[in-house]
């Protein structure tokens, strides 16, 4: 349990934040993929801080190292395992150890769960840092499910109380222009709204939250299952392991509770010969299986919990109520850098998906 | 994968609509705890159809049949199976067979997953009919974690627009009176609203959907992990099993895009000598884990999809457009009969979860 | 786990001795096959006790009922749950309860494992009798590989001191000649020898062990994988849970030990085109997976344990030494009835090898 | 699948004999334990080539590095990874690639199941070498099981046809003793002349094979559970991922055969206020599940496959028969260096029955 997931593609994510490296194992990958080491790069540095005004100016390179399972620039079929060197490790900035637990991150829990053997420094174990082997992981996935007709793209669909539409509504968006944009929006204008929110908030030492929407065009009939291996099921079980996320829905999502039935079914209809939906209420999932449709969900992130404001905690050395001011830079808004992480996840669940899908022979 | 569920306490959901029976097979469950038969057929029945006029008059005695597991009254520790017998078949309400696939239905997806030789009578494998199971086993798993001292409540906090208050503000809330409820709500006389409102649509040939809100008293901290075995990932899991549930959030929700680090955050505090925290916003969850306060979440649950008006749809069988009006006697809302099968995953869930809590040994 | 097994062919095995019933769930296999309900009866026989003068005279129809997963003849690729009544239960036969336990049975250990609230009668949860349901799912297995040109045989290799030769040296044995045998073996008039050792050590009240020897043809080259979910890890790791199995071997098995490297390894050649060894030492696996010479592999089979002696025991309520002296009707031999077993339990794995297999996508 | 392990604790094994490092990635370990680097250390050591005149002289240091999990010499609870670097690769005694396919070995078998893309150099992820990770998770397991009283040993039973006697008469041999003979054996003199026989096969140009016998002392009574999980389906599980083990046994093991009921049971008894068996034909196991008598257990290692010897083989680039001479240095035994690897795989299946039975909460 715990930092595994998967029956058919297993990953195993380690390290912690002021550790030696933090990496992922990925056993059960397709042989013979060619590994796009560019896109890769340019998938890692989305994800990587420094890269606005609005993110941690913390500088890391977050070069990936093979350690098993590329050769010659191609997959194996056997184990990968790839690590990220911690390089740039501020540990002073983190103060004297666990004693003051900051409000909004598991450093209470880890401590409980954990005896007080737990890694702290740095958030340990559960750091948002551990989310640049997902999308190291995540980046082959996508790229073997790309030779299979299937994009990923994602958009900020609310940031704070600005509202961005829904691909529910825009099921063509330009997914490439999305990727180039910072806060990838699909309203003209709304981009430079949101940079001043988060631009406001963190002169406020504040932070601000929101919701990223995915959507996944090329997906075929038949992925997933009923029950317990859900399409929602898949997909929610890996968003809600990106610390932050606190809401998943599907399609219409929690806009359904004031739908009738007869608003929220979407009508079959044949299009070119074949079965299709004329709209995509249920974001493209029946009874836990794809019906073909794109696949559209979303993810709410809350605000960043560090911010650089003095707040009420406790310390766990004295037992008594305390005062803590967290140290250290932290971006203002992680909705920039979460969106390459909803995207590797995503495709993380659908090349499990696919290859149980690939195992349900006749 | 598909039907099966858990790494600590194995489920195996079976059965059809209108096969010769439901029912699930549950391994790794307690040795020794005392069954209480009159608790579990009491949830049964809430889950059953029939018990008022919001729910469909078909009548169904839901009497499980302990086949294994269950000696002189108490657990044996060995896998459990229980069954319940189809007693109640109108196959000819639902017409000629997989033809006519019914919007917001899995009769177009199960035919592609399962290559047409899927039991469509009655939607098969895929029917809400077989979440009587699920809140057999649930049950099961509710009264072990009763005698640990953990309690699971659940009102309706949304229905159509009829909104209800939150337990974020009524942590203290009265399990017993929501739980002989038939619309579970915090606020006195929404309960006839909302009866009004699945009355009127009804009358309309149409359904309603909703939000319905749990809540875990009594857990400790420490359960769960981070990453992919969260408690958000584990609950979330087992919610988006339950068939309509389109939407799954923890504590404050969707509600978090606009709530600011400082307002989102909870302060820790010491209370009686222990470490708690003065707000809930987070559900009772930090990094995955809980963090000893009730654990609250929400799940949206779309409209019933089955109404008595004529929609569009296709034939599979003449590959062309077609119209459809379901037949047979359905539930303008569902959410009531929703309410103890959130319940029962929860306690699946959290059963999941303090069985691995247990194997984390020192 | 306990009982549960599987990756990608879920089973779940349940149901005591004196309980209810007995019974399996599979998940995940295909879907559209045609259930051969003839063949399933004759295995079942095969494998049901009163067959022949050597087994127990218990008579149990053993008759199948198909819960779910089975519609009109075939496999609907949604989960299958058959159970068997329990029809035949001579409590009494079993005395007073888990007190004095049987030496070479479960009685003391899982009195352990389930702090006394196991089934205890008739061996419970560790009875025998659960072969049945393992014969039941496994038969469905041989029934589909057959479709993809697999065949499992099986012979008596050794019973107490009599050898019967191996199918290392006899490929091509007849396996519906075999299958026919009540004492399958290759050698002539070797049955009648093993009939008279089993019929010596009944009069003697006593009973005998021996080996059997099962073979795999038209397994194509490539199942399995290296390290952990080797052929011979997932194939041994469900012959040990056939109850009485002590030891399991591949190809030349322990015979190995004393053979050089030169001796023991399997030369390449081409046959029509294609690559193949000259010798199975390797049993047909090299490096975990399958190299399409035929799967050949040893099971040692312990004597039964039940005989009609007095032996030494405990009295777990008294505390103190005590003498036992097991009633009840048993078989003096188990290997005629545990040859079908032998031969379920490796189409079982052959299955979820297969499955695994088909998810290498490229 | 493939190369991951474990319900409990989940190991995910990767890497490559001449890629960039190979490793382990344990997940689910205790948390708070002191690690003992120079024991550990000393169990890579023994695994290592160059210890001794019957051992390849490659010379690998084996030095582990921990990636995560291990902070201030105690584990955290996290993930724990550890890489050994590949440093020593003499690539150019391996030849032009995966053409002339190595007898015994997974070259031909590995280039099917990876569709030609493997890493075929030295073995690739097939290589004995990638047991060094496994001595590093066995041997924490091992530290960790040492602190709830159990020690593990192992001698080599046979080799060749050299038998030396059994742990089942010897159940108080000295660990120690046999943790410090390069060829560990209970009877005296035995060690010189097992020497002689691997050095007359070594000056053969060939190899030889043997039987490892291992123990385990103190494991309590209730560990692993009938049917799919017993004890004997873990371990052997394990065992048969160990490269070159074609057998495995439990207790008088293949020998049960031969023997009679009445001959083959384990007697009960009180011991000091205890229940014991008198002997332990069945290994410390009935019904899966430990009796608290020490677990044996024996594992048939067939010689090493690589030879000094021209063998016949197939070229498959050519798909003509042709002949190979593997080129390189080999050990004419693996034995002893199969021994802790034996210990170590143990020690990982102990671990996992120790948190399964922590699990079974009542």
């Amino acid at each position: 349990m715990s930092s595994c997931f998967g029956q058919h593609l297993h990953l195993s994510l380690f390290g912690q934040s002021h550790g030696e490296a933090i990496g992922i194992t990925m056993d059960g990958f397709p042989a013979g993929m060619t590994v796009d080491m560019d896109q890769l790069t340019g998938e890692m540095a989305r994800r990587a801080p420094g890269s606005s005004s609005m993110t941690t100016p913390r500088k890391e390179p977050d070069q990936p190292e093979f350690l098993s399972g590329v050769m010659d620039g191609h997959t194996t079929g056997q184990p990968i395992c790839a690590i990220i060197r911690n390089t740039n490790m501020h540990s002073r900035d983190y103060g004297q150890g666990v004693d003051l637990v900051r409000p909004g991150h598991a450093d209470y829990t880890g401590h409980v769960r954990y005896y007080g053997f737990e890694d702290w420094r740095g958030g340990g174990h559960f750091s948002g840092r551990l989310t640049a082997p997902i999308v190291l992981a995540g980046t082959l996935c996508r790229q073997y499910l790309k030779t299979q007709g299937i994009a990923i793209g994602a958009h900020i669909q609310q940031l704070e109380n600005l509202q961005d539409g829904s691909f529910l509504d825009h099921p063509h968006a330009d997914f490439q222009k999305l990727h180039d944009m910072i806060l990838p929006v699909l309203t003209d204008g709304l981009e430079q709204a949101m940079e001043a929110a988060v631009l406001a908030a963190k002169a406020d030492n504040d932070s601000v939250g929101g919701v990223i929407e995915c959507m996944v065009r090329g997906v075929p009939a038949g992925l997933g299952a009923p029950f317990f291996d859900s399409v929602e099921s898949i997909l929610s079980h890996l968003m809600f392991a990106i610390p932050a996320v606190k809401g998943v829905s599907f399609g219409d999502g929690f806009g359904f509770a004031a739908l009738r039935g007869s608003q929220a079914n979407d009508s079959f209809c044949m299009e070119n010969g074949r079965v299709t939906t004329v709209t995509d209420h249920c974001g493209g999932i029946l009874g836990g299986i794809t019906d073909g449709m794109p696949l559209i969900f979303r993810c709410c992130i809350r605000a960043t919990p560090s911010i650089a404001r003095e707040q009420a905690t406790v310390s766990l050395q004295k037992n008594e109520n305390a005062a803590i001011t967290v140290q250290g830079r932290h971006d203002p808004c992680i909705l920039p850098r979460a969106v390459p992480v909803v995207e590797a996840m995503t495709a993380i669940g659908l090349m499990e998906l696919w290859k149980e899908r690939a195992a349900c022979v006749r």
